[in-house]
């Protein structure tokens, strides 16, 4: 049996007619200071909805749930299905307001548990580099789900 | 007290004579199926020597190690020291051989736990988004730490 590890919360993800927003646990607000210097933030959250043996066991999808798709490995894509439930993705930040990181827009439900907050550092070395992937990633049927 | 959550390794880093790579438990195998048609992956590992409860207190840290940078949040950094220690990085795919993932380099220790792979997709809307990052950022001290 292999170790595990143990991941808590450090904040929630907001939506409402305020906004979208991500509040960070009073107990964390100090590892927000020098944020400001950034637009952007990589987000890391959970997927908490799916956290249950079943879900977590999905090692084959549909990318973005389009039967037309190939039946793909989920490490060669971004479902919400996978071993390990951790979601990355990238928001602009519009405000900061003691815990509270207001952003443009993220796609996640409210409530969604919040892992990790890091500050955006461009890529430069994946800009110089040539980037392959496969058809369906630019094959966006309407409506489809996440990549 | 917040829930946790637990995260699996879904395999480990290899580093010897015979290069760089990931190796896959066998279990994960089939959620590989698909990855060859990508040139990069997001590779999430685990800093488990930090994995104490001292080192996931650390809310500020010099960014880099570097004392003339500001003390900065953790969340303002991609320090390898933070509440939940995942760490996100890019590889180049090099070739992949069964449940193991050659790659070019990787910035982690030999026998790191691996966490998630995922294919990368180049991020085209940040892309177009102007960037802005704090001074600290591109002022690189020869033979600093991590960013």
């Amino acid at each position: 049996m292999t170790a595990s590890y143990q991941v808590y919360p450090i904040g929630r993800i907001h939506k409402d007619d305020s906004g979208v927003r991500i509040e960070i646990e009073d107990a964390f607000q100090e590892a927000l200071d020098g944020l400001d210097g950034f637009s952007h933030i990589t987000v890391l959250y959970w997927f908490h909805q799916n956290d249950t043996a079943k879900k977590r066991g999905i090692l084959k999808v549909r990318p973005r749930k389009d039967p037309t798709n190939p039946l793909t490995g989920v490490f060669a894509t971004h479902s919400p299905c996978r071993p390990n439930l951790i979601a990355i993705t990238h928001c602009r930040i519009t405000a900061i307001d003691g815990n509270v990181i207001r952003i443009d827009e993220i796609d996640a439900y409210d409530q969604t548990p919040v892992i990790d907050i890091k500050a955006f550092i461009p890529m430069d070395r994946l800009a110089k580099e040539s980037v392959r992937v496969p058809d369906w990633v630019n094959n966006r049927r309407k409506g489809g789900g996440a990549p």
